[in-house]
């Protein structure tokens, strides 16, 4: 169904994508490679919010360098759009540069919305076909795939322990465990998530800035903490700099004077509480998903990251462990209680693991009770069809 | 100093070596390649302790298919021996064989006699080079030379942990953490180990046979408990088959009844106590390698772990993570108190890291605080001396 040059196409493709990682937010990350008789006659990535995208791109640059697209091959990571959104639809914009066929790696995931690029391109007597790379095309998106399929982000949780599993001391020092090196590596983890989410906890005890500094980006992620009861200091770093959105369990007369104090530093205040007067995870997650948060990273402490993985807010875990070990009265990553047996424990799927200077990078993917066998791997079949050549 | 083709032939050599994992102890693992007008004539390995040393081998594949030795070139992953053991020395045999070269890629590591191998060949006239791969060669056999360097084996300790670090339920339950994968590939450093060491809480808990099973293997590693007081059951399956070696903190007229029980399954009893009425553990280790033992490799729970890492007594921790959590309640990798600083953390080195089915397996050396740079790559200068080509 793919030759050869196809995938090379495709993966050009892909790795022009990748380029928009920082940047794109809240649109997908998308690549664009037109082909003219064998030869690369544009290239494009997804732009700012506003701005063009991959398609659009790489036909400015085609036309910039002097190629007529007639009869051209579009190859995309992400199938072209067909409505007008602050930018013209993509799809027509291929039409009427009446290019020949048009690759796809994969539909667009809104399900109100995908494959009506492809159909609009196929009415108008375009060669289209899709499913090139779907897999890598969906890794490179997964944050904007999981906030259309699922309404809500595709949740990381940054974890940096102790071969032994242990994030601290039994006092709470907890800097530094990994190297420098793991600590720009996550930053960039950092900067292309959407927002980036902490805890009360975390603030009281780091004052962190959960800003990318590492890493240079001209974009800084949303900041988002969780405290249900406003005691935030409103001088804490996290509210220095852009607005900071911060989730509570309930806005009342108790809590209207902390809550001023914080939206003078800035802030805006969500009040989502649940029954036992804590914040409603799923439901911020609903509403983070609502905002156009594709990925949230989240980097807090023992405490709220038990929450976020017993309440099933989880999707992978960024675990970067240290050449060390620390012991059993040291604090652990999260607060989980024991499972009655060991069939009932939170399983998870390695992804990825990688040596980041001393330190290992560990990507694992919680899977779901529900979806045993296909969460880590949603887009197997996708990536089956794809595979020959 | 080295040509590209002497590389070739040392790795060759070095895979030979490596056909010995299993069978050769308490010798050393060598391989040997003799190369006569470029091509290889002879190819050998050691054989089971009491058999041919890997060059004698060599030289006999090369006279049984026909070649004359005269003039060729010995790749050998140590130096030849000089002395009579239970075999005569290859070093003689090479030079009756006049042989006009010999690379080897290490010296013997046993002080006592380390280079007069080499000296012997150069004394009848033969050129010899040594130093080509020699972290390699060293790696194979770290076993070997940690107990001519140091006077005691390679304590290499496995642990089997979810990514949380935890190794059981509150209640015990530990059978089984890690897949199959993972459980064969532990029988497999069983297999290359000349000893296999637990502790009476594991033997209480589990009755493990502590032998090797799921992997093909002539030899079993002798088997060493440490049981302070004597304390096991003559009927645990510890016992069952060859002779298993007990370390007990005194033998008394208390303990005499149950030592008569355990040597009556076949047990060899020895009191080795310190001033705390435990067993002294790095006069054990002196013990053991006394006895011949080169790689000790550690199958044991919680406190005797937490033992043998405070007193200084392991040297590697391979620890296969499977991909779960199981909570801050459930224990533990080892009784291993917290430091009083993070500086004050037991120190590692990853040195390898692999998926092994869904699990990891994770090799890690201890940095010891008396050798902070050095302990993980012993011979780093060696393998640049052999770098260039």
């Amino acid at each position: 169904m793919f030759s050869q040059a196809d995938f090379v196409h495709m993966e050009r493709a892909l790795a022009l994508a990748t380029r928009g990682l920082y940047t794109t937010d809240p649109n997908p990350r998308v690549g664009c490679v037109l082909v003219k008789d064998g030869a690369v006659i544009g290239e494009g990535f997804t732009q700012p919010a506003g701005f063009d995208h991959a398609e659009i791109q790489a036909m400015k640059d085609a036309r910039t360098r002097g190629h007529d697209l007639r009869g051209a091959t579009a190859y995309v990571t992400l199938e072209p759009c067909s409505h007008f959104g602050r930018t013209p639809p993509c799809a027509n914009a291929l039409i009427e540069a009446k290019v020949a066929r048009v690759i796809a790696a994969m539909e667009d995931p809104n399900p109100l919305v995908s494959g009506r690029g492809l159909s609009i391109l196929r009415d108008a007597g375009i060669d289209v076909r899709c499913g090139l790379l779907a897999k890598e095309a969906r890794e490179l998106n997964i944050g904007f795939v999981s906030r259309m399929t699922r309404k809500r982000p595709w949740v990381r949780m940054k974890v940096a322990a102790t071969l032994d599993g242990r994030t601290g001391l039994p006092s709470g020092e907890s800097q530094w465990i990994t190297g420098e090196a793991a600590r720009a590596d996550g930053h960039a983890w950092r900067a292309r998530a959407s927002a980036i989410l902490t805890g009360i906890g975390t603030v009281k005890e780091d004052d962190p800035r959960m800003t990318v500094r590492a890493i240079d980006t001209p974009r800084q992620p949303k900041r988002v903490l969780i405290d249900s009861r406003l005691d935030a200091s409103p001088l804490s770093q996290i509210f220095v700099g852009a607005p900071t959105l911060v989730f509570c369990s309930k806005l009342d007369a108790a809590t209207e004077e902390r809550a001023d104090a914080l939206r003078a530093r800035g802030a805006e205040i969500v009040a989502l509480g649940n029954e036992h007067g804590k914040v409603d995870l799923p439901a911020m997650l609903t509403e983070l998903a609502a905002r156009g948060v594709n990925e949230l990273h989240v980097e807090a402490g023992y405490k709220l990251n038990g929450s976020l993985l017993r309440e099933g807010c989880v999707d992978e875990l960024l675990v970067y462990l240290a050449p060390s070990l620390l012991g059993t009265q040291s604090l652990g990553m999260a607060d989980l209680a024991a499972p009655a047996s060991l069939d009932a424990r939170t399983r998870l799927a390695f992804h990825s693991v990688e040596r980041v200077g001393d330190d290992l990078r560990v990507l694992a993917r919680v899977v779901q009770p529900e979806a045993h066998d296909e969460h880590g791997e949603p887009d197997t079949q996708d990536a089956q069809e794809g595979d020959a050549s």
